[in-house]
C-alpha cells in the first residue's frame, strides 16, 4: 500500500482550457510570426496549417505533464507549441491528393488547395524543423533533457510512429481488421503523438524513470480513446460539425464497423478507464488527476462520457 | 602573424574518399538494416532513397571536419550518416511530379516512380525523423553538442534552409535574377546543407567557437562552387552520364544562363578559392588542408578544377 492512500489530498483545480487553448495560440503565433523571414507564400502556408482553430489538445497535455513534475511553464509552453506543429505537419501530409485527398480541415481549405501541393509540403517540412529546433534549443532546460525530448518527437514521427501508422492506413489496411490490430492503427496514428506529447512534458521536468511507463500507457489508452471517438464522428458527424471531411473511413475496417457505433463507444469507455488506472496504480507520480484534466478538457458531446469514468 | 606559418607542417594524407564512401555506405545500410520493423514497403522506400549509388559527399564533410578537431571517428560517422538521410529526404521531396517531376535519380528511378507519391513523402518524413532521433541520441558525444547539432541541422533544413530554398526555386526564381540572387537562392538549396554537415562535424568535436565562422563561409563558397557545377551538368550533360533527368533547368535563370558555361565554370573557380582563403586565413582551426581533402573527392572532370586552385 502506498501511504499516498492514507489521507486525503486535495485534487488540484481543473486547469482552464479555454485559457490554455489561448496560451497556445498566442505562443504558436509569437513562435511563426507574421512577416517572419522566410518566403512569404511559404511562410503564410506553415502559419495558415498552424493557427488554424483546434483543440489544441497535444500542447495541453505537454504543459499539463510538465505542471505534475515541476517543469518551467514557459519552457513546457514551447515544447507543446513544438509537439502541435509535428501534429499540424502531419494533417497537412495526411490531406494530400496522394493520400487522404481531404479538401476541408478545422472548417476551411486544406493547406495544398490554398497553397498548392508543393507549398504543402515544404510548409510541413518546414514545421517539422521548426518543432525540431525549438526543442533543442529550449531555454532554461538542461541540455540532455532537451536532446531526449529531441528523440522522442522523433521516435513519435518516424517510420515505427505516424508515418507508419500512415503508410499501414494508405497500404494496408485490409491486413488489420482484427480489433487488436485496429487499435494497434490507431495507436500509432494518434496515440503515439499523445504519448510523446506526455513524455516531452515529463522529461522537460525532470519526471524520474519509474513514472514515464505509466504515463505512456496512459498516453496510448488516451489516444486510443481519442482516435475511437473520432471514428465514430466519422461516421456520425457532417462534414460542417466537424470542420473536415467525414466518411473517409467508409470501406475501411474501423472500431466502428465492427462493433458499431455503440460499441465502439463502450471500446472509448473502456479506454478511458484503463487510462485511470495507470495513473491509480502510481500515486507517487502525482498523476492521478491528470485524466480529470484531460477529460475536463475533450470535446466530448453532452457530457456522456464523463458519467461514464 | 600566426605563429603557425613559420614553420614547415606536414600536410595530412589525403583522406581516401572511395573508402570513406564505402564506410558511409556500410554505417547507412546498418542504420536503416534490411527487414526493420516499420511497414515493410515504407522502409524499403526508405532504403531505396537512402541507399541508392551517391558521392555521400555531405556525409564526408561532417566526418573530415570532426577529424580537424579531434572529434570521435564512430559518431562523426553516424552525424554524417544523419546528414546524409537529410539529404536522401530532400532528394526524393524535390522530385515529386508536384515539384521538378523527376523520373530518375542517381541512375534509377526516383522514389516516385517506384514506390508512388504517398510512401515517397512518408519515406522523406520517416529519414528525417531518424536523423534528428540519430543525432540526439549519439552516444560518446556531450549532451550540449547533441542539442546543438539538431539545432543546426533543423536550421538548414527549415524555412530559411533547404525548404526555403526549393520554395523559391518553385515559385519565385523569376525574382532571383541577378548573380547574387541567383548565389543566394543556390546556397539555400545547397550550401546550406554543406554548410550543416561541416558545422555539425565540428561541433560534434567541441571546436572553439571563433573557428566556427570561417567554416561557415568555407562551406558556402564550396556550395556555391558545387552548385554552380550542378548547372553546368545540368546544360553539359546527357542523362545518362548523370544519373538524373537534366535540361530541368531549361528557361530559368541560372548562372550558366546568365555567363555562360565557361563565365559559370570561372565562376565555381573564384568560388573555391575564397573557400581556401577563408582557411588559410585561420591557420589555428587546423582547417588549411580541408579543402585539398575536398577536391581530392570531388567529382571533378579531368582534373580541370584542380589546376586552377
Amino acid at each position: 500500500m502506498s501511504t499516498e492512500t492514507t489521507g486525503w489530498r486535495p485534487a488540484p483545480p481543473l486547469p482552464d482550457f479555454a485559457q490554455l487553448r489561448g496560451q497556445v495560440l498566442l505562443r504558436l503565433d509569437q513562435l511563426l510570426p507574421a512577416g517572419g523571414p522566410a518566403p512569404p507564400r511559404l511562410h503564410d502556408a506553415m502559419r495558415d496549417a498552424l493557427l488554424g482553430p483546434g483543440k489544441r489538445l497535444r500542447p495541453i497535455l505537454t504543459v499539463l505533464a510538465a505542471r505534475r513534475f515541476g517543469g518551467d511553464e514557459a519552457a513546457a509552453l514551447d515544447a507543446g507549441c513544438a509537439v502541435e506543429m509535428v501534429h499540424a505537419a502531419s494533417l497537412v501530409l495526411d490531406d494530400l491528393p496522394c493520400m487522404d485527398n481531404a479538401l476541408l480541415r478545422r472548417g476551411r481549405p486544406t493547406t495544398h488547395q490554398a497553397f498548392g501541393q508543393d507549398t504543402a509540403i515544404l510548409a510541413a517540412i518546414g514545421l517539422l524543423s521548426q518543432a525540431y529546433g525549438l526543442l533543442a534549443a529550449l531555454p532554461a532546460v538542461p541540455d540532455d533533457r532537451r536532446a531526449r525530448m529531441v528523440a522522442v518527437l522523433a521516435g513519435a514521427v518516424g517510420a515505427q510512429g505516424l508515418v507508419g501508422g500512415q503508410e499501414i492506413d494508405l497500404h494496408a489496411r485490409q491486413q488489420h481488421v482484427a480489433p487488436g490490430q485496429v487499435d494497434e492503427l490507431n495507436h500509432l496514428k494518434t496515440g503515439v503523438l499523445f504519448v510523446a506529447a506526455l513524455e516531452a512534458g515529463a522529461v522537460l521536468a525532470g519526471a524520474s524513470e519509474d513514472c514515464l511507463p505509466p504515463l505512456r500507457r496512459f498516453g496510448r489508452h488516451l489516444g486510443l480513446a481519442f482516435q475511437t471517438l473520432d471514428d465514430v464522428l466519422d461516421v456520425a458527424a457532417t462534414a460542417e460539425a466537424a470542420g473536415k471531411d467525414v466518411q473517409q473511413d467508409a470501406g475501411k475496417p474501423t472500431l466502428v464497423s465492427l462493433f458499431g457505433v455503440e460499441g465502439a463507444w463502450r471500446r472509448a469507455l473502456d479506454h478511458l478507464r484503463l487510462a485511470r488506472a495507470e495513473l491509480d496504480a502510481r500515486p507517487a507520480c502525482h498523476l492521478s488527476a491528470l485524466l480529470d484534466e484531460v477529460v475536463a478538457g475533450l470535446p466530448l458531446p453532452a457530457g456522456m462520457l464523463r458519467r461514464g469514468i
